[in-house]
């Protein structure tokens, strides 16, 4: 249950086949079943009050899912979301970055299923929980 | 179960309140109970290959069921997304808007409940399926 | 997209695989996508106050989606649920069956999506949603 | 963040609201934010090849979920389910309970959410995962 690809190699390869939210992710940090990433907040990611919006919050869970799938299973893009639900149970503060902890519960043949938990950095109360659900393209 | 707002007056009232994403979406049509909402499909929400993002995705579901709760409480900025869940089903055609059927399925005194599929224009197998929770503010 | 079972031989394999919840269902009507099944609502089923158990809602959304993509493959006893999601929005009325309306969005090589809602007998209004997916068996 | 009920306290209060299951489930463990719940798995949580059924699963994560909250806001028998999802990861192992690891993720006014991950006992690889969201009466 160990990493195959580094955060810095995830890094390269996020930039590389998602080249719109380069700028948007971080990955902290990386190992075969705990992910940390980095939302930096910035204006396009707010909702007028200063509150991120969902759809931002959607894509940190999303790519921490594939991220989190990938350090497994190495390079491949073409791993895809098939079915994620979410609770936004608090408001982010403004002018943080967002923070979240993926667990990988299952990397079965052609799923994987992820955990994840959202949270305004430096406070240790969620402001959203996440479970994704990707399909593993077939060898 | 009629509509307070016409099709006209929400997408005004999307512009005021989200005007960062004003350029994305139209309100073809909204009653007390089934809304149509349309995503403009551009060159922001497409990935490598020329899909539509899931986020996109999101965001359209989110938005349509932002829509059709106010179509019956009136403007109220402040309800929130609290819950949702997503299936993603099929790849969306390249090249096409993709268009949202929203069925209201409960609207109680806190919370509202609503179906959402999404469909590639002209097709009639759904791509993404999703049911949004928001919640209302008190009076 | 035609059933290739029969209500009655869909009621008698449920019966022959879940022996221990024959007494439970009766699939109403089946077809390639849309089927119809009651959930004949006995003393087991009932929390006090005599509303129906969220498990017991549960089983009609999972035998429902079961139903609906066993319709269509045939008779695969090892179709097993993978995900799901529900929204529990009325308090079904005393006294009256369970009747779920299931929708199949997708029927894919390796899993089914459906949609689900679920009505007390002669209600127009849900008491509850759901949605499915099954994983099939490779053949 | 403390719990205002001991396990026994809840395992007494659940056998008086659900007498129908008090067989089923043990309160092994509840403090402010963690619960550990059993399910004493029998003949009728079984379906034919052994496998526990995904409706006592769902049964498993609901109790859970409920006591979790109960904890905290004492006894309100009427704290009901509004929401959940679930996926089922591994097939349980034969002849071993179940055992639920739920956190309650967020205690609101109206509403409370909890994450649950499920095993088969002395696994490390968890069977289910699942989200509740509670509704909380108001005072």
């Amino acid at each position: 249950m160990q990493a195959v690809l580094t955060a810095e190699e995830m890094t390269e390869f996020l930039a590389e086949v998602f080249p719109q939210v380069k700028e948007d992710f971080v990955v902290e940090s990386v190992d075969g079943v705990n992910t940390v990433m980095r939302l930096k907040v910035a204006e396009r990611h707010l909702r007028p009050g200063g509150t991120v919006s969902g759809p931002s919050m959607f894509s940190l869970a999303d790519v921490s899912a594939y991220v989190a799938t990938l350090a497994r299973i190495g390079k491949e893009a073409l791993t895809v979301t098939t079915g994620c639900s979410m609770d936004f149970m608090r408001k982010p503060e403004a002018g943080k970055d967002l923070i979240a902890h993926t667990t990988l519960l299952k990397l079965g043949r052609t799923l994987s299923v992820s955990n994840i938990l959202i949270y305004s950095e430096g406070s240790d109360a969620p402001v959203a929980r996440a479970n994704m659900t990707y399909a593993i393209p077939p060898k």
